[in-house]
């Protein structure tokens, strides 16, 4: 017969193998201080309702404290036999206070107590997140009031476009983290609800207190739903969700942060400290950690996918394939407030080569849009001030001349309309000076959006 | 020398495969509509600044104002040889006013164009969403309301766990789609922004009114950044996210169905106009639109797998690639419409075999925590009322006798702690109507959980 | 300045968590054995090309093998500072024997190691997952060839469809199994490759001997371009698609195995070492480990995305991302071996419930197609014999009857070309014996693939 | 009553918006030709059988092929209300022939129908996938005879690394593309067996001759279990699995076709038509085809994980899930065979500036490695020689003075051992040369693989 504290109806035992193989402590563990706080919680409502006496609450209360000690000393061992994080406490307290210890489990089950502990601990790492992201964003706002007016090629296609500034692209980011701060926020509220009482699956016939316990443990509300609450898991959902679109803004700007610290860009160098060598080749600097961030995006898309996979065309309630609903959150987690991390600390840190940005909006093309905006404020259509401009450039290409060192007469010839005041007109600076439109790169915008950003973290 | 729009710096032609490779016009087409209403929007706003004159702007409007109509109408033909919708509009106004039409595009990109046409797609769809969530939550809420009663046996790990009621089943989806309906209304928050304005990728020049424009097209908020608006597919990836998980809760539902249809469970009935048949075998029946939209799950996912991938690490601004932003969108749209209106039409007409449904409990061991529990009302540690009711069910498996057909003298040798009122406790009903902790399946409780959801929707 | 073993060029030194965040060394611990194995065969072949001196050869193999002897004592401690296996390795040899240790790293960079490392561990994996598929083969068709006549109703759309046996039903898996087989025999063709000797991207300057390593180190070929070989990861992304299609194979196992233990269905019983019970429910006896593998099917389809999405659009040649290939193919790796086991055993111990099976084929109309066949035989167009059926069917549900109990004069109505050899042809065992077509039901049928099946085992 | 072709058993009818949501001939029309080709053989299959008269396949014959013609000239019209491609071409035989053509549909199920036609369309399509790549590879491999010496610099993490020629970097695509040739020749393997005569999932009773249908249609073999046969869709996923790994092979060159053609990089320049432009920025000119390749690889990996997930856990043997398989293949199918062709044109009319190639080599310190290995073969531990050299790159960089600009005095200090034959060492072209290891970059090896590559292709 097996010894598992469900084994009452079972006659066989299974191979350590397939124990292991079933078994969650391995990695629900990390559980273990929300295993406890749920408890806690539990067994004082127990004795509050009179379900226990108050002798064996205080009994279970002061086992489950020692454990708790235990936990943060280091000290607590688990075991693969005991299968998950619930049935291991369950089995200390036994050691530490006998019989008594099975009450604890009195008007609950495994399917609300995990599903409690789960939620606890996205709860408590979810202002984690908000936090860490609070910083990334003032470390942005911070380097856009610095560098409002730094010039820079701004890119579509990877080719230069328009000039914009250092600061504006910043602010970009700003906004992107700005959403993915609301996403987060907006993921606790699926987050902040009680499952405990749902007991297995259909509610208990215990007189239990559940905004007892929800207070205790600091829950907003509790589920309406019995079956809904030990099978839910949109919470962990949302979570890699919002946490996918996050490393994908990452990724973006670790695409530009490598590239721009290649030997052709070189608009900017990382700091030696987010920086690693080659084992081979001696001069080697390599943006080690931005294109870590990159290549992590894979795994928590892939977390994403397998959650998702994993609840596809399950029935109601609970059924074991929902182990699987921890590892990737709690990957996940841990990679994205590492990578949010390592952003702030490269961004932060990083040399910005501003005269070589600057330089690089002088001998191109990118004031091709100023002129052909020139001639459409003198009346012409725009697509055809388009075409004028178009073949302008394609000259200027085949004699390696831009549009600034264009001679007027030259100009004059490919519209009459252009006057000596087109060459201000042509000048990166006035440029972005110009673009003064809600959310363009003009100085003065982005100087107005800094202290809007200053005033959203303000107000947090 | 290519005839494009954009050509004048060209001298060589693609060769029409290669253009048909990069036209988007074959699935954005269905965005003419929008881009008709934004360049009405646009028009009217250069008018008003003095960008153009009454006159320009009276002919522009009225021009698309036809074409408007001609799409209406059904008449509309596009062309590969435009590309995009964009320009196809565009190419079709010109033959209509002539050179004027050049003048529409003055202060504007297509880069922010297409976003604006794609944000006021979405932000046009995202309520037809909510509105069949809403219909789909009412067809559970007046189903649980009729069926608070109706005994069946819950399931966990797809075994008998404990008698719960047909309603209280039917209002565990109702929160699922609720917690799906507060996603898509969030949903809502970063796609009601306005980019128009941001031009090619850094704003204009022009003395444009974006709030104006914000205004004509019903938009909340405008974009701070310019880089941000033209690369931003948050929204687009929020609702392919929302979704996502919005078709697992339905594939799980399929899942039910699909079984609760089966010869073996004969829960439920599909109605003929909800089922189909075999080309080969005379008396199937079955459960196609369950099974389709379970399949369709993957079809979702894959198409939110598709657009995470495609916006991985591309830098800023706008690159062809997010071109890929729309197929998913649009074909994810309709999915989920069509499959939330395929369950509301299944739910509402099966047939329901409550007869069997409630005898199914009454054959089992469901019945089985109720002894337990029980047994921990009179002291006895949880864990060891577990353990003797796991004895007596193992021995009613063998000698095939349930717990309410054992005598009383049985009992007693299990635990001396049983008496005759236990055959009350041991009864289904009972078992439902004790279950009263919040969310629990007890018909009270699902009568009183039907009345706060009525009001939950009467008050959208 | 650092003290990387890279850090020559450096003046700043990061942080701990920094450095942490980069270390591949928490899981790239498990090539240790590859590690060595792979300097072991690059030590001998400088010394046999005369690169190194004999001398400095032999006391690197002695250092190696004495670190080899520690790994497998388990006493072999890594750092996080050293960031990953290799420099691990190359740091613990050179406490051991000195500044010569700096010398096994002539001609090799970590980019063709690691990429040794990763093919070595993979090409001694893979026959390991070959075996396991061919013992859970060798239980399919021992089972198949037990219940070669044991009928029970086949299903589609989970709809009593046509009677099969259950021994056809097992050999469809073969079938799976067997084209799974041949996926990851597939997967040794480009695995089997030897990247030393790439060094960092480009080759290397001294006169190394590739063959005589490959020959050491059992490879079959060696790669043709040094770019390629440090960047190319195609083997564990057919290794994760493989695992991917085989978890799809187990998952509808799962999914059938799950089903057939319910209390409605009854067809098997799982044996008690391959379920687990309920901590509040004692009766429940869940199918576990197959929900648990149906769960982790997830797991590895997320797998399978991330190292797609990793790889995406990473320029040549090796980048920091590809640090993200192995956590997925190890997790796998294991997974996919513990879930063949898993199924092996599970299937091997289950009690088939024989009469339930066989009785179910008869109480419902999993005949009908046998009446429309037999109507089709005397001349009568398919789909009219269907339509007839069908009404019978129809008949049959709304009487209770099934279409053996109707006498014939009601047969004759629908069909005057109905004879009273009908009852014979209406027989499950009748329909399965006559399906003789090849891959068909028909007892006779599963003998003989049982025969080859084994046969194909045999050649292996 | 419904008047479906399946409709005997049904009393109720679909409406309308119901029945589209289920049909899938919107998109299964694809497989008309190859749904008629496989009725003209399992009609002249059931003629030589004796099941149908002589007389009775001629019609059925002569209708099939006015059909087949009707499908050449575009004149044959689908409709929804016959929901699938199966069900149209039947309608249309009837009309056509009457009731005779009800007589096709003898020892036949559409499950086996569709499982054949699209086995059918993935055979036909593999070849063109293969002779795609070849011509791919003819380009690469004849561009890099061309370019054997043209010398620029390598890059692991975007760095510059150590020189390499631009004919040795197209052959590491070479290599790329010759596995995924292998993957998709193996995917044959899988494709061509026949399921015909699986029938519905059981086999038939009919006297069958699948060994002849399967000759007429050029089918390999024929699958050995019915079940497997109707429910096998590993060819379409080793399919989307291939074509993925082949996409992520497209969009790693697309990154490096983009950064390439980008005003910093100027390595090379597209040929205008495969360039476009800007509709506002008339200088531009954008690798859009690049970009698109790269963005399409999201779609196709989504085409892949969609369809995993809709396989995962359906139980045997189909289930309309299943119709869901369709739409990806044959969306990947035109993606890839596009992408092939599209980066194939890129590719050969591309302009090399080989001069800023070559000396992006000479102003780096790119020939750090060879300083290091010159060290090391004077006896110097690699890892000493790679700090000498990481102090004396520091150095230079500080100085901005290249290793080729040191004075030998300086280099000298740095190590006693460098001698004046360093300064040849530190040529690229001499770096390049002397990597002469089996897959390195030297010229006499890029034209060594070149002509093996030219025999890899010969021999097809």
């Amino acid at each position: 017969m097996t010894d598992k504290l469900w084994g009452g109806r079972f006659t066989g035992k299974a191979a350590e193998w397939v124990d292991e193989f079933g078994a969650s402590i391995p990695f629900d563990y990390k559980l273990a201080a929300e295993d406890i706080e749920g408890s806690l919680a539990h067994s004082k409502m127990l004795g509050k309702q009179g379900i226990l006496s108050q002798d064996e609450v205080d009994q279970i209360q002061k086992g489950l404290l020692e454990i708790e000690q235990e936990l943060n000393d280091g000290e607590l061992k688990f075991s693969i036999a005991n299968e998950d994080i619930h049935l291991n406490i369950e089995s200390i307290l036994t050691k530490k206070i006998g019989a008594v210890a099975g009450k604890l489990h009195t008007a609950r089950s495994r399917n609300d107590q995990v599903a409690t502990d789960f939620h606890l601990w996205m709860k408590h790492r979810l202002p984690r997140v908000l936090n860490e992201l609070t910083e990334l964003q003032k470390t942005l706002v911070s380097l856009a009031d610095q560098n409002a007016d730094v010039i820079m090629p701004g890119y579509t296609h990877l080719q230069h476009a328009q000039p914009i500034t250092y600061g504006h692209y910043l602010l970009a980011y700003f906004e992107m983290f700005q959403r993915d701060y609301e996403r987060f926020e907006f993921n606790r509220k699926h987050t902040d609800i009680l499952p405990l009482g749902a007991a297995a699956l259909a509610g208990t016939t215990f007189p239990i207190d559940q905004q007892f316990v929800a207070e205790e443990l600091g829950f907003d509300k509790i589920y309406h739903n019995s079956l809904d609450a030990v099978s839910d898991r949109d919470f962990a959902l949302e979570f890699l969700s919002n946490a996918s679109i996050l490393m994908m803004h990452l990724s973006r700007m670790a695409e530009e942060l490598i590239l721009w610290g290649t030997y052709e860009f070189n608009y900017i160098e990382l700091d030696d400290t987010f920086s690693t060598g080659s084992s081979i080749m001696p001069q080697k600097k390599n943006a080690d950690f931005a294109e870590l961030v990159r290549g992590k995006t894979g795994r928590v898309y892939g977390g994403l996918m397998g959650l998702l996979t994993t609840m596809k065309a399950i029935p109601l309630a609970y059924n074991k394939d929902m182990q699987e609903d921890k590892e990737a959150a709690f990957d996940v987690m841990d990679t994205i407030l590492a990578s949010i991390n390592v952003f702030n600390g490269m961004l932060a840190t990083l040399t910005v080569h501003k005269e070589r940005m600057s330089t690089a909006t002088e001998n191109d093309f990118s004031n091709a849009t100023e002129l052909a905006d020139y001639l459409a404020s003198k009346g012409i259509p725009f697509r055809q001030a388009h075409a004028i401009v178009g073949e302008l450039v394609l000259k200027g290409i085949q004699t390696q001349t831009t549009l600034t060192q264009m001679p007027l007469a030259e100009l004059k010839q490919a519209s009459a309309q252009i006057e000596d005041d087109v060459y201000e007109v042509l000048k990166s600076k006035v440029a972005v000076e110009r673009r003064t439109s809600i959310g363009g790169t003009a100085i003065s915008n982005v100087k107005k959006e800094v202290e809007r950003d200053y005033k959203i973290i303000a107000n947090r």
